[in-house]
């Protein structure tokens, strides 16, 4: 049997009809190489953006399910596009979108779970000896609604195909090397990762890293899918996310990871009683709002303060749920700060040596950067900053952890 | 039970986000009326140009499906918003792709023919309250594939719906206050025509005028769904295409049409023998494309030209056919000239009154202007001249048979 590959392209792939060509060569240049091919496609560029852009201007907060109805058109042009190239070089292809594939998802609009996939009839066209290519980041309900999975969703689709379709290798293109020690953009000194592992790539995905979504990599992890994450301008090796890393023990830290798309929200003046945090919080949950690192203030008197981080798309509603609450429970003010940043360090050999979160404040205390809020995992360090200090607490971090260049 | 109204809005009606709010408040204004509604609503301004035009960038004769699943989109595009537009001024609303409507149609990717209409969802939906948006011009195939139903199909997804929920009323918004005498862009002293019959407006559409799709009026005709084709910029009564006018005995011509979309193509020295003709058109409908006005030579020697025209869009692919055929009939050359343009007059008048043609060509030659094909049908006569003297040629028939405003 011919072995398979599924291949996912992110925006900047096919960012425009030359990158699109470029991503025809390189599929076709696999298709000769003997594999059956599976390439999962994002939307050109900026397209959701753009998209985004479009809903905002007629409403703040545009109802989920036709936010998921107009952004799942860009994925849809993508492919189309996509294998109209690969025709064009003279093989076989197939565009698909999320509901002809049969990715079947629940109803959580703009951040739906899949719940299985029917690949009967992608099955079908490769056995027709057709190169398919799959609209990522969309699925359908059984209702026949149209959702999508949430930012960098392709890659979702692209790991749960991968498992599904029992793959032989999962590739997913980008436009850098692979998982760098940090942005290089920001650090010119950081070094491509060349093996990770899922907890730590999870890590660094959740905290900032945007080079692979981080909930496909809990799925690559349930499924132990090895992930080879490449660029798509290039033939250099990526970073392998894998289940273990040999040389694991020797690193303390393996990366450092910058957010600056979350909004600090505090309550202020919030009675200090019992069950008031969780009358806060169950609100976000209802309305499908990731909260990140809590902070309570000590309380002296019988009030406290309680701030919180979340998205910055979700900011406004988040704020105005905030502010009922607020009112609700009689605090006093609702403030949001939207000029932070959160960096962190993550690393599975922080586990067993203690010491890095001291020499992690060190740093920042050094380049007298100011910590407002920390927040820690086994395998990770987070403390939000100002935004104006972001850059240079990455760089000073880097350096401290030793990850740059040999 | 409520009343139920189709409407169906062009591109230029919902051209940008302003616009597509202003269609929103005029559906819901029909909704505080007490109607049930169903809106069918087209690509937001050029965007189908532009998709083709990105298309046409990777392939000069981009493969059908293919093309069929990117233009989808753009309707989608529209639906979302407008529901959104709906949504934010507080009244319920869904959008609907093709395929949620169930507009089953056959596999003629790019000028597909509805087969049925599964219209159970969208009635759900009526029944739950909600102002129903559907995606125009896209269906799916029984193996789900998307199809587009070509140029304008639009209209025809409203004219289809409007005869399956028999609608009430079914209203085509557009940039004009309706049909006119002549294009007033070209004629400034145009009328509006209050009310034309389908076979008229048929012949209108198929010979230039762009205001409603001609298939669409084919079936509004043989399921007699009267059209009401208005502006979606103000409240003026618009055409009303219905299928007798009562005093259609007065008017010798309805309107002056013109069409600039065609090139003319020409087989030179073809021999003359019989099935030749066959032969050539033959490869022509095998290809889907349509063919119009075609003109042998008389021919004097053993060998004749044969011309013909064809739409612009499908000239590449006419060319290519042409040649191949030309080769092997060992016809001498094929030419296109695409500096052509087709004006006509139209009325159901010149059934039972003679002598239109002959005061038809009388015009032209008056204005110097060449005739180089002509073709008739009952109600209507066309002449190919050359296409700068195109708008000269409109204006002298308009007046010549007592069009313009009185």
């Amino acid at each position: 049997m011919k072995k398979l590959i599924v291949q996912k392209y992110g925006g900047s792939s096919v960012a425009n009809i030359e990158r699109i060509k470029n991503v025809a060569r390189r599929v076709v240049s696999y298709r000769k190489k003997g594999y059956d091919l599976v390439a999962v496609v994002s939307a050109l560029g900026d397209t959701t953006d753009e998209l985004i852009e479009l809903a905002l201007r007629i409403s703040k907060e545009p109802p989920e399910r036709e936010m998921d109805m107009l952004l799942s058109t860009g994925e849809q042009i993508s492919v189309a596009l996509l294998a109209m190239a690969i025709l064009e070089l003279g093989y076989q292809a197939i565009s698909l979108t999320g509901y002809q594939v049969g990715i079947v998802t629940d109803t959580a609009h703009t951040r739906a779970r899949i719940v299985k996939i029917e690949v009967g009839k992608l099955q079908q066209e490769l056995k027709k000896g057709k190169i398919v290519i799959v609209a990522g980041f969309q699925g359908i309900t059984p209702q026949q609604d149209i959702t999508t999975l949430g930012r960098g969703g392709s890659d979702l689709t692209a790991v749960a195909l991968a498992k599904t379709l029992e793959a032989d290798e999962c590739e997913i293109y980008t436009d850098v090397d692979g998982v760098f020690t940090a942005d290089p953009r920001i650090e010119p000194q950081a070094r491509r990762i060349k093996e990770i592992t899922y907890d730590e790539m999870l890590e660094m995905a959740s905290l900032g890293a945007q080079v692979v979504q981080a909930r496909s990599i809990e799925v690559a992890k349930k499924f132990d899918v090895p992930i080879h994450v490449r660029s798509s301008f290039s033939d250099n090796p990526g970073t392998m996310i894998i289940k273990e890393v040999k040389d694991m023990e020797d690193a303390l830290v393996t990366g450092v990871t910058l957010n600056k798309n979350e909004s600090k929200i505090t309550i202020c003046n919030v009675p200090d009683r019992p069950g008031i945090a969780a009358r806060i919080f169950n609100q976000f949950s209802d309305g499908g709002i990731n909260v990140d690192m809590i902070v309570q203030n000590v309380s002296h008197t019988k009030q406290t303060d309680i701030s919180f981080t979340v998205s910055k798309t979700d900011s406004f509603k988040a704020m105005r749920i905030t502010k009922k609450t607020a009112c609700a429970i009689g605090a006093q003010d609702v403030l949001e700060d939207s000029g932070i940043a959160r960096v962190s360090i993550v690393g599975v050999g922080m586990k067993t040596h203690p010491g890095v979160a001291a020499k992690c404040f060190e740093t920042l205390a050094k380049e007298k950067i100011n910590i407002e809020m920390i927040s820690t995992s086994e395998i990770s360090i987070s403390c939000i900053i100002k935004k104006k200090f972001a850059e240079k607490a990455v760089r000073a971090l880097h350096e401290q952890f030793g990850l740059g260049k040999r």
